[in-house]
């Protein structure tokens, strides 16, 4: 049974999925340190549900043990693939059925490769599997969103330490991306410009919260970060849409600036937990004068409470200028 | 430097506080199991700031060891309480001085005695307190809301062992609180009645969430709770000001109805930890027809990860029914 409940005071959509296990603090942590039991090694396929997608080191698609980068479906999905959505009333409250694919991309072969450590090359292989799975799951006319994250440590949420890649495709737009859209939207109405050009242009034109760029991308700490430490990376150029970065030059842009973070925070940081996430347009728009793709990458150093469950209002021991000279003199 | 920003893109406010310890997930935890050493036991007054409040088993205002509930200003405030605000841009960027109170409510002199074990007599003072602490703090118009929240255990973010609850007044609205009243206000303009009375009876008449009820309060497991075994309870009447419980037999059954919950859920999930919020109207508003004061209790078993940080979608694990029917059979 898997549902999709919205909760009519937030407006924010619950899955309720009995199959999934409770990622429970008191739990004892599953890491598979040991290779022969890692279900994402190299030689432990009849492990995995079987392969969506794979590819070897020379980019030819591959069935055999030989693989580089593998897709495969994930064996306890937070939505289900099969059926249809039936939305429907109970009295006041609504729902539909928790339709949606949840997929894994294994990023290496090898057990104790972290995502810090991938070269430009690696993390370019990486990418065009993304794009190729959007692409692909994009056909689906139930979906409406596609998130693709990954958590990273234990205060992350990760369960298995093989470096792996979530995604997951939804048929509802989630609530923080349909926020930044709103957000950008209604700037967009008032000044004719986008929200997230104008933040762009005032970052580097101060410079004090900038960590690195390139010709293509920035890399900055948020004026206004709810977590210490937090990163967002954008093209400079309005883009609203991910999969317009398709060509060699901008994927190894992309792929620099990313690299070029997580080592680092890794550095930084001494190896932290953290989450990232890619935010891009609705699968049912093509593009977005007031919104703007970017990455959010988010260190899990610091406990939230009480307070801010209450308030929505984060607590930043660290002031962003402060995180961002760290990171900017770390390299 | 106590400053708060505004996030242009989700037009959340942030606090940055650079004298905010960091509340580490890697910080070896501050447990003061001993009382010799903890700063709210009785006997330790001095450890603390000079209290703001005090009162004896008779409900008589004390100054001496005499104690049963106790309010001292936090050490660490999250806002500072001199100053003014100074709201100011800075570009595209808006900011104030980070003004505000922070109180501690030790609700009792004895190290070991939890919420889950006050008596109703207890509790019942403790709610006392909690409103004149308000109806204080209410008289300085820099003031917006009070957030009154309890963190309880290693992973609520608890830490000073010893019972108590924190109060927070702040110079905005709080974004969650600001959500619920838009919701509110758009039901209202549409049927012309409080969502949240809606919801309550329709909780009564489908009887599946209910865990508990008296004569003036209830309390239900929410249809689309984003956590497994989260508990709102609400007055059953229409009442958007948790200061309007101001006589005895009002008081005392919503301390009743709370010492139960938490005792059901201390029982369910072996003492779990969990955060505890209060939500009434902003402080500038005498009565909203459209809004309903409510508490919130989030038991913290289960990991948030990158899927809700970045979609806000949550999921749980527990169907809400199945953690309603564990906690009202429970006593």
């Amino acid at each position: 049974m898997v549902e999709l409940r919205k909760d009519p005071i937030s407006s924010g959509w619950v899955i309720v999925n009995k199959n999934r296990d409770l990622n429970c603090f008191s739990k004892t942590e599953i890491h598979l340190h040991d290779d022969k039991r890692c279900p994402f090694c190299s030689g432990n396929e009849k492990l995995t549900p079987p392969q969506i997608l794979a590819y070897d080191k020379s980019k030819r698609k591959t069935n055999d043990k030989d693989w580089n980068i593998r897709v495969i479906p994930n064996n306890k999905p937070i939505l289900a693939i099969e059926g249809s959505l039936l939305k429907k009333a109970e009295g006041i409250f609504d729902k539909m059925n928790g339709i949606g694919a949840h997929e894994i991309i294994i990023e290496t072969p090898s057990h104790n490769k972290s995502a810090h450590s991938f070269t430009v090359e690696e993390y370019s292989q990486i990418i065009l599997t993304v794009q190729e799975r959007i692409r692909d799951l994009k056909n689906d006319l139930r979906f409406e969103y596609i998130l693709v994250f990954k958590n990273y440590g234990i205060n992350a949420g990760e369960t298995i330490s093989h470096s792996h890649l979530q995604l997951v495709a939804m048929p509802v737009i989630p609530k923080t991306v349909k926020e930044e859209i709103l957000s950008g939207f209604k700037y967009f109405e008032y000044k004719e410009r986008c929200l997230f050009c104008d933040i762009i242009s005032q970052e580097i034109s101060s410079g004090t919260r900038i960590i690195t760029e390139n010709d293509s991308f920035i890399a900055f700490v948020p004026f206004a970060s709810r977590y210490p430490f937090e990163v967002w990376i954008l093209p400079k150029e309005h883009s609203s849409d991910f999969r317009t970065i398709n060509d060699y030059r901008l994927i190894t842009e992309f792929s620099s600036i990313n690299t070029s973070i997580l080592r680092r925070l890794h550095k930084v940081l001494d190896n932290p937990s953290y989450n990232l996430f890619l935010h891009s347009l609705p699968l049912k728009e093509n593009f977005m004068q007031h919104y703007h793709w970017h990455v959010e990458i988010i260190p899990q150093i610091v406990k939230t409470t009480g307070f801010e469950l209450g308030t929505g209002l984060y607590v930043n021991p660290i002031l962003p200028e402060e995180s961002a000279k760290f990171l900017r003199e770390a390299e």
